[in-house]
């Protein structure tokens, strides 16, 4: 199934519905290191079953962060811990249509055998797995799915409803900023402000809580920023050491500094996480597909943001994907 | 005249309405180094009235900078070159209500002795000097009241008049960030990008055109904060060599950086810009007012972001600054 038009898809959606009337009992699921799109559609979805009167716990695989906090004090947000699944008669795959995406909970959801229902904008490959799916790649987000679907099941939306949408919304369209943006989406974000949320104070919680030492470990990255071929590539990388601190959530704002360059149409952050272990985030501005080059690396994602994590010493990785990078640039000229 | 409420203006504002439908040439003028929403605001109105077939001129005091480029094209941007000011029958200040913040242009309006409307959304102070006003502090931008404007002119938008809109949108809400996000602000931005504004081209236009050194200079500023007040004053200086080459609208990344810590109330962002004279920079994300202590500098602005140009070396005005910064953090508890 690739690219699922809105049209074509309709009558998959229907079932999809029909799916959530026809039962009572619910799990939601999402992948590991939730992000804020599948954590935000997963207490949206939540808050649409409860409205309807059904039961619903949500569980991922790991801890989605402190930063989400605003969102645990009233929606059933709970992480695997290595024990049986909840009893439900709906298993829902939020934000991915992997099963293998959720980690250690894969085996027991295939082991359980409830019903299977996938909400996601991700592209979906192979042959459909599940009983149920509502997919819409031109979502900007899987909030934006929750959204159309709370609507279409005739649920009168509240505060607890928009904070997790928006958290979505945000997460996804890179605050508003990133070529998924379009008119729904801020449609959207116009009622759910209506409904309560204060930008401002969700902003304050997603992206201003570091610690004091963030802002020079931060200035100690950007201080290595190398560029190549004629400075359409930059490239920082930050070796494991205890010392230069920066938190992975910082990794996007020294991104953003580095696409904020005129010219600059690559991004690598290349990260040491572990001794011989490499972590790559890749970004691109211009039509260079970073997938392709993930890919290379045994990673993957979208076009315009992907990763891998890759066997090697920093700096011979590195040099290797300077040189794959580079390769890139003429083989999609 | 004080927050005047939508209600209250109304006859107002049909009286300014009355004023544009009467007349047919027009002066749009600004405040020196246009902002966002200055640019856009003029764009705005440009557009409304050439659609409804008047004549238009916009005049600035300084260049607004290439950043605004994608506007120039389409609509009659001019700077101040000394000479006389173009014919026109009404001049309207935007996103100002005090001739005196036009610069040059005072003076010159004054001789004219053209209607004058203003179109605006900051409190206004005095006596009303203006023969007509559309004027709304709650708005979040001045190109706010420019859509509400074209709507009830009865002008229909298109995607020249969005993309200005949207620049001030954007500039006056640090893309949607701020505490002024409304719901208004959203649903129209999401009118704008049904007209054809792709919020990641002009992200790109406004945002990502920095030189290659501006990540190496950014670092080297993040690099010398110091915080005070357990952690709830951050301050940054920056002296005035030709080598730590930070542009001023990489200003705030740096803020933005630092804001971004937990702790940090108080952002101080204080340059040297010429012998002995230091400009500030100061930003809250508390309840703790910097237009109070930029005021005690001879500088002034709003509660949240202010500035002042300061006489003094850099080392001592930053020490001067820190204490008075330290002091108002009791004298405002």
């Amino acid at each position: 199934m690739t690219s699922p038009s809105k049209a074509t898809l309709d009558p998959t959606r229907n079932a999809a519905l029909d799916l959530i009337r026809a039962h009572e009992s619910f799990l939601l699921i999402g992948h590991v290191r939730p992000d804020g799109d599948c954590v935000g559609s997963q207490g949206a979805l939540a808050r649409v079953l409860t409205s309807l009167g059904k039961k619903v716990v949500i569980l991922n695989p790991d801890h989605p962060g402190d930063v989400f906090d605003y969102l645990y004090a009233e929606l059933p947000y709970r992480v695997d811990d290595g024990g049986p699944l909840p009893e439900h008669e709906v298993v829902v795959l939020l934000d991915i249509n992997e099963l293998s995406r959720t980690g250690a909970l894969a085996s027991k959801v295939e082991a359980y055998g409830s019903k299977k229902l996938v909400i996601d904008h991700h592209p979906a490959h192979g042959e459909p797995w599940w009983d149920a799916c509502y997919m819409d790649v031109t979502a900007s987000a899987t909030g934006v799915l929750v959204w159309r679907i709370a609507e279409q099941l005739g649920v009168k939306p509240d505060s607890v409803l928009a904070h997790a949408v928006f958290t979505s919304l945000v997460t996804d369209t890179g605050w508003f900023r990133y070529s998924n943006t379009d008119a729904e989406t801020m449609a959207i974000a116009s009622r759910l402000v209506d409904l309560g949320v204060r930008p401002a104070e969700v902003f304050r919680s997603l992206h201003q809580r570091n610690a004091a030492d963030q802002p020079k470990a931060i200035a100690e990255t950007l201080g290595r920023v190398e560029y190549f071929g004629d400075g359409r590539l930059a490239v920082v990388d930050h070796p494991l050491t205890p010392a230069s601190g920066i938190k992975l959530e910082e990794s996007d704002t020294v991104l953003d500094i580095l696409r904020a360059v005129k010219d600059v149409e690559v991004v690598l952050y290349l990260r040491e996480v572990d001794k011989g272990i490499c972590k790559l985030s890749a970004r691109s501005k211009s039509s260079y597909d970073v997938n392709r080059l993930a890919r290379q690396f045994g990673g993957g994602g979208h076009v315009k943001a992907s990763g891998a994590t890759i066997r090697g010493k920093l700096a011979e990785t590195r040099e290797r994907l300077v040189q794959a990078a580079l390769g890139e640039f003429t083989a999609q000229a």
